[in-house]
């Protein structure tokens, strides 16, 4: 039943910018929702175009074809609220700009241009006295962006960490799952629909780094831009990478991690592959779910965990801040502003400190470990864990036998960890150093 | 370093009711993070003042005893916003009446105010046209209210399902691992702090209740008080119960379950130790932590964990919605409205459908399971798994051995679950009806 208000109050403006699948699914709950939602927001959201490329595709039949436009200005110049839903940096960049311009409160998902150009556009929001609101940007449905602008907004966090991008996930599962290796799953994943055409965004990071640069700014209130992340993606995690992380206890997930630095007045943002003990939650999130660990001062670790992407659960993200940016148009006032007053600097990769796991392959002569370990030990990395493979025949007759040496060092800085891998590489008795992986 | 804005806004004068735990962590990040505080506000958050019952008790040095009042109307009728850490009922009602008629701002954890009288807040301050803001009453630092609230505006909830009392789940916990009875359980944690007293608002379930009452009130948008909530504590739980779990891969918990009727029309809110298979997320969820599952339609299963009491992680929540609160004053607008726009029934909790574990002693008869089946079978309850002990001998000469029966049900209703017990308990082949605990 509507709520008395919403008969008071003439109906919201909404433009829908883009209708593919979260474009459809936001354009079919508005529809079949409209009740409900005029409820929430108190007054009417009438849908007054869908801005598309091709006018006459073939679309769901839940989208009215009288809506649809090619016209993507004039229908932003129409609306009260326009939900971005096109991605990519441009046009939507300059559609935003002018929905803000024109008065309208914007909702977006796009995470390629919150996490290249944010602050133009939180600061157009913010002159023109509009709101913008991105939940949907990070991690699907899950509220991550709210807990983090709001919720922790009287809180200092510390570190923000989480699986944030479910293409690559399920790659790494399967590859855990099945023996595939790399190609065979991205193949998998492609067909299932879960990757694109393309899959560099995903599994080289890209995409991953984008919500890390969102969630940063967010978290430390200061800006931070994809250009700012250190990113490696999963291309060269192995099958053998993989089996060997079971065989000593973990899992491979790629990790998106946001700190503060040693002195509390920088931020290392990064991704990479690591390696997760089997114990820890995040080494239970399989296929497309998404988990966060946020670590607070005064809160202490909270979770997030959900769905990371998909039409529907997208959706949800969307039409949370639809309502809420609809309400502040019926009710007045305004969402947080963003704000990047504590304008950390970002640190030197080189900075971050991590455990880390060397695979080395080595000659089977007596003393390798003493070289080795005295490398590691001139860097002052401290190993906490050494495992030696029985010797193998080598593929040339006369040759040395070859052993594997799996090293776990304690903390030091990705830095020292660096100039350790590049020492090790230099002994006559490392025939080669397989992998190189950070441990959770 | 302050925003710039920070010293174009006169300060927000701040009034804390109550100096507990939570209060004093509470005063202490208003003076220790005043700065930050401001930079997030955008005007500096002046504390003027800390009621309490005695002013002459000793404190936290950090509590200016200048600030100290014993005349909490007064402090009230000067503040901007009113933080109200008093929890019960009364004086925290009236006082919070009486600071949202004077115009200002509230932020509460008092969930059982909220859970009993909720509508009536509610109501006063959307009337008044201030905020009303209470994330610190479910489940501490986890950001659940919010979320609910908030990020799924434009989803619909199906149910809401978690474990929100850290001091039953501590008690739970030890009963599982050192085989404690609960009375030594409580009496530890009690010599720990993690319980109270007089342990009976959690023991009995009514904490649990009034959260799970708060929590449907706003995932369904209906009045729910904690007089709605079916609630049963664990004072019925015996180190016996804990025991048959584990010997039946499944860990006890008392959980908080709101969920649409299945027509979809009607609400059911309810408390109840439960049997979590051991393999369930929820399982893992160890002492003084919470995990709440949100399950809506689009968004799919969320799930948010953290912990759900003590000083710092409450401060967390209440410093997050002060300054929510504070930057609505600052910039104008307010939060959101709490609506009961939907106004479902609470339905019957004899409608509620769940699986359950009927633990029974037998007599060693042949014929004793078909007996039992058929009373299952005439209330249309059947049977998923069977497990039965060897005979052992009775404490009386000559009487019947007894056998344990353990019978999982498949999902029926409470009512047939119900009435399925009473049947069995008349058969004379049953000696006696030892548990009865729904299955997740």
């Amino acid at each position: 039943m509507p709520h008395p208000s919403s008969s008071a109050h003439p109906p919201l403006r909404v433009a829908v910018l883009g209708c593919g699948v979260v474009g459809t699914e936001v354009v079919r709950r508005l529809v079949t929702e409209a009740d409900e939602l005029a409820a929430r927001v108190g007054a009417p959201l009438e849908l007054v175009g869908v801005a598309v490329r091709d006018v006459d595709a073939e679309r769901d039949p839940v989208v009215d074809r009288a809506l649809l436009t090619g016209d993507a200005d004039a229908l932003v110049d129409k609306a009260d609220v326009v939900v971005e839903l096109i991605g990519g940096t441009e046009p939507a960049r300059t559609l935003l700009l002018r929905a803000i311009e024109h008065g309208a409160s914007v909702v977006t998902a796009n995470k390629a241009l919150l996490a290249q150009d944010g602050p133009t556009l939180y600061a157009a929001a913010d002159a023109a006295g509009v709101d913008l609101y991105f939940e949907a940007a990070v991690a699907g449905a899950i509220p991550i962006v709210r807990p983090v602008r709001e919720s922790l907004a009287g809180d200092t966090v510390r570190r923000v960490l989480g699986i944030v991008n479910g293409t690559t996930n399920y790659v790494l599962d399967r590859m855990a799952t099945d023996g595939l290796d790399l190609d065979a799953a991205v193949a998998e994943a492609q067909a299932l629909g879960y990757a694109e055409a393309d899959p560099t965004a995903d599994v080289e990071g890209y995409d991953a780094a984008a919500k890390a640069a969102i969630l940063a700014s967010l978290a430390f209130h200061t800006r931070v831009s994809i250009d700012d992340v250190d990113r490696t993606g999963i291309t060269g995690v192995t099958a053998d990478d993989v089996a060997w992380a079971a065989r000593t206890g973990h899992v491979v997930k790629l990790l998106a991690i946001a700190e503060r630095g040693a002195d509390g007045d920088g931020v290392l943002v990064r991704v990479h592959p690591a390696l997760v003990p089997s114990e820890h939650p995040l080494a239970g999130v399989r296929g497309a779910f998404n988990a966060v660990f946020v670590e607070a001062e005064a809160a202490g670790e909270l979770m997030f965990y959900g769905r990371g992407a998909g039409g529907a659960p997208t959706s949800s993200a969307v039409l949370g801040d639809l309502v809420q940016v609809a309400r502040h148009r019926v009710l007045g006032g305004k969402g947080p502003v963003e704000s990047s007053h504590a304008d950390l600097r970002v640190l030197d990769p080189g900075d971050a400190r991590t455990r880390c796991q060397l695979r080395l392959e080595v000659a089977d002569r007596p003393g390798v470990l003493a070289r080795v370990a005295t490398e590691l030990a001139a860097q002052d990395v401290s190993i906490e864990a050494v495992r030696q493979t029985p010797p193998t025949d080598p593929a040339t007759p006369g040759a040395d036998r070859v052993a594997t040496l799996v090293i776990t060092t304690h903390t030091a800085t990705e830095r020292a960890l660096r100039a350790t891998v590049e020492a090790v590489t230099g002994l006559d008795v490392v025939h080669r150093v397989v992998s190189v992986l950070p441990v959770l």
